[in-house]
């Protein structure tokens, strides 16, 4: 399995490291690599009760990330999925902790809660206050007289961070993260295990299924379920969640555990505000990654009820960025559309002259229909013709409708008209050609002028220029010679339209996946159109 | 391919609406779904020059993720990997854009340009200012002349974004804009392609291979490469952007493309700090997900020259929690390791009394070592006994180190001497005992006193409770009785260790693996060694 990393062995160290260079100067490091990986605020002096969690590493932001004022003092960063030693939590311990103590927050696995308790032994013995809590959130087992720690830990580190920034003393910090432990409550689910580095990957879940309650290490889920889509899925958890829950308001931290992508994650949130405890939960954490399980692709939740106390300490600001915030769960706020967007159908008015002239351009693009088709086969799709013959078909039918007599509106007119009737990006880029014209016009331009700006639009927006084989290669020397007439204008078309048969790269529009060869010989099509155009206006 | 949606056609707007929900009302949509899905701020009163952005979605948290205070006004999303329509973005427009007019900030990609393109013109041609700039940072393709628009595009986000809210005029914030795209150059890696909603997994990229200059909607990358380790992706990367960049100092913006883990990122940000030009990267944004790819397992790179003004404008607050600010990439800060860590050997003293004490202790678990060793055969991995007699073994030979005459340093330093003799979690309990028992003593328990400080200690460390088949069931009966004397304590001890072979289900330690058939009518190990040491101490 490949994975953007050197080696297994110094995976750890290095993220570390370019986790703190990249910090802004927030974050340092003990010096006690490879063993002991412990990282700690650099804008700490002791004054208050300190926090230090940690565990196995591959919980990314948990633990480093969550470091810094209004949250964690250090994190004793094991190797990946892996508790740290006690060597490594004590000197995270005696690097942070003055007389007013520290609180080790340790999830309930085995290996952590030996390492950090022996630890706090230890820096006892040298006559620090050291008390420990630990976090067994996780509901995926209930018969297991002691579960998990799962991301609730988030929960502790938040309010148990906010409570120790205002100076609170140590037993009231520790009974507060004991008070959140005991309400909250956790489980997951996943669509696939995770990839340990250096391990071959265990694809031990089927297509069609999901696991429910599985742990943050690859521990297998205690069940797998059928899995339908995000709704099922989250009334799964749900159930799971309900029996544990009192009927007070909550707080959801909604947890990414890898890489479910953000639209999955923002839609398992819709989900749970839609559940049958939606109406319980008046605040949400993330969705976001905060207890990950390196590439899980799965999510849990982790509910904890929240009374005065908790909501001031969730919403309390913090310097980890990990942090995704917490919000009050709202309406979605809908403002209504716009005017404007349906465009004002202009003023019909008549002027034969304008009638006569938009016609004839249209009856000689649909006398061109075939010609062009048949000259779009050999470098694209073979609708050319027929595009601009069924848009100047429409054309005609709007006659009527069209401002004939009020010329800037007569532009906007044409390209709102093609802009309806003719699909993909060619009517899109007339539209915008007669769009710019009409604005240019109404600032003065006259017809030249304001047909130029129309092309200068296009080439901006379409990216096209000159030598590209598109229908600029014709209109532009056109309007270049438009002021000597319109047979100067038809010449130069033309000499345009066949230049383009010795361009053998398309360097914009669809022919410019088109081989060379298949391109030599032929005029471009739109550029075609363009000559055809002028030179029948002449004839 | 399983993913946490319900329908593809419901996905984005379920996203959205997840989205706000979760946002703290700091968002709003427009009321125009499906076809209509535009992000607004709540905070906007059109008094500045309004920034719109969007583009297909599937690239979260870009666009509506950078909607809000010091970026983006609106984001207009169309489906996934799908322009929005002109009508979504002129909505969007007229939306938000007041007086000071509204820059367009469109990645080079045909669909985009067009749509945005027309709605522009449709929005001038009902009177207001709206400008837009094509973001053409990807190198990957140096003949093309429409380089695609990539991550790049959140530095336009951020530095136009910090002028507008500075209230800089349109054309200001424009021209800035042209200035920034025309700097930024970026090329993204990946190790797999992205899992498209309701279309199957393209497998392209084989075991071994890595894609060198992708795009972010799936395009395959202009070549596969061979992946050997975060170095050589980095330095890869590194030579295509090397020839774009000049020799001033440069903002990196290091981007996860989706499902790229965290530790993996932190590695390749120090691989590109390492790389021959991390001497130009004085800034790094991210790691973080800015213009992800679904769950594309890969990550961009995008260097944009800086200056004092964009120092500033990157530097500058902004109200999206997506954006994961700009910082001075500095030295890893390194701090000496803690004193205390190395444990102060206590002064040796002599003591007779206790001197046998424990050695006869220590004697008589070694005489038990091979009946513990056959009990624990039946409910572990048989080492109980030679872990005890390896222990106390170490702690004969250390006795003459020890200081006898202090009991509580007595307690601390058999505590610290099992601590580093006995491998697993015995070991560490029994120090935690011991190192327990000895801050008892400190603080003037008797011996009674301090053992049950220890036994109360690991029960909070290790979690386990009487009942749950583990030593303690022998230790607490014992401690209890203690005050009539050892023979009452050994008779205790005794009860205890023989009740355990009546527990079916252990509730602590390895033997909660073991199955009811296989616990039934064996003593537990370690409470039959407990009940040994008390009756042999009586005999």
């Amino acid at each position: 399995m490949k994975q953007f990393i050197n080696t297994k062995e110094s995976l750890v160290t290095e993220a570390i490291d370019g986790t703190l260079r990249t910090a802004g100067g927030r974050l340092a490091r003990l010096d006690g690599y490879p063993h002991i990986k412990v990282v700690v605020r650099t804008d700490w002096d002791r004054s208050k009760v300190a926090l230090v969690s940690g565990g196995g590493s591959g919980h990314e932001p948990s633990h480093a990330g969550f470091v810094g004022q209004g949250m964690l003092t250090a994190a004793v960063c094991g190797e990946v999925f892996a508790s740290p030693s006690v060597d490594a939590v004590l000197a995270g311990i005696l690097a942070v902790t003055g007389k007013a103590g520290c609180l080790l927050i340790v999830k309930n696995y085995t290996g952590d809660r030996l390492n950090f308790g022996l630890a706090a032994e230890r820096a006892r013995a040298q006559g620090l206050k050291v008390n420990m809590v630990i976090i067994d959130d996780d509901v995926a087992l209930p018969d297991l007289p002691q579960a998990r720690g799962v991301a609730g830990t988030l929960f502790v580190h938040k309010i148990a961070g906010a409570l120790a920034e205002q100076g609170a003393d140590l037993d009231t910090v520790t009974s507060t993260a004991a008070k959140v432990i005991a309400g909250v409550s956790s489980i997951g689910m996943s669509l696939d295990s995770c990839t340990i580095p250096g391990s071959p990957k265990d694809n031990r879940i089927p297509e069609g299924k999901a696991e429910l309650g599985l742990g943050i290490h690859g521990e297998p889920g205690v069940e797998q379920v059928d899995f339908a889509n995000a709704k099922d899925a989250m009334d799964m958890v749900v159930e799971k969640l309900a029996p544990h829950i009192g009927p007070g308001p909550h707080v959801a931290l909604v947890n990414n555990l890898g890489s479910t992508t953000p639209l999955e994650m923002a839609v398992l949130a819709e989900e749970l505000h839609k559940s049958r405890i939606g109406g319980q939960i008046r605040w949400m954490i993330g969705p976001a990654p905060m207890m990950t399980s390196l590439d899980m692709r799965g999510f849990s939740i982790s509910l904890l009820p929240v009374g005065k106390a908790e909501e001031s300490a969730l919403l309390s600001p913090v310097a980890p960025t990990a942090w995704p915030g917490c919000h009050a769960v709202g309406q979605v706020a809908v403002l209504p559309l716009p005017d404007g967007l349906a465009p004002i159908a202009p003023m019909p008015s008549q002027n034969a002259e304008s009638r006569d002239f938009i016609e004839r351009c249209c009856r000689i693009l649909i006398a061109a229909e075939s010609d062009l088709n048949a000259l779009d086969q050999k470098s694209g799709d073979g609708d050319t013709g027929s595009t601009l013959a069924t848009a100047a078909r429409a054309l005609i039918q709007a006659l009527d409708r069209l401002p004939q007599a009020d010329t800037t509106q007569l532009y906007r007119a044409i390209g709102l008209e093609l802009s309806q009737t003719m699909g993909g990006s060619s009517g899109v880029l007339l539209a915008i050609f007669f769009a710019a014209a009409g604005d240019a016009s109404a600032n003065g331009q006259d017809m030249i002028g304001a047909l130029k700006a129309g092309l200068q639009r296009i080439q901006e927006v379409g990216g096209a220029a000159p030598g590209d084989r598109t229908m600029i290669d014709a209109l532009a020397p056109a309007l270049d010679a438009l002021s000597d007439g319109v047979a100067a204008a038809a010449t130069a078309a033309r000499a345009g339209a066949d230049a383009t048969a010795k361009i053998d790269k398309a360097r914009a529009g669809r022919a410019s996946y088109i081989s060379a060869e298949n391109l030599i010989g032929h005029n471009d099509p739109g550029a075609e159109a363009v000559a055809r155009l002028f030179e029948e206006l002449v004839g």
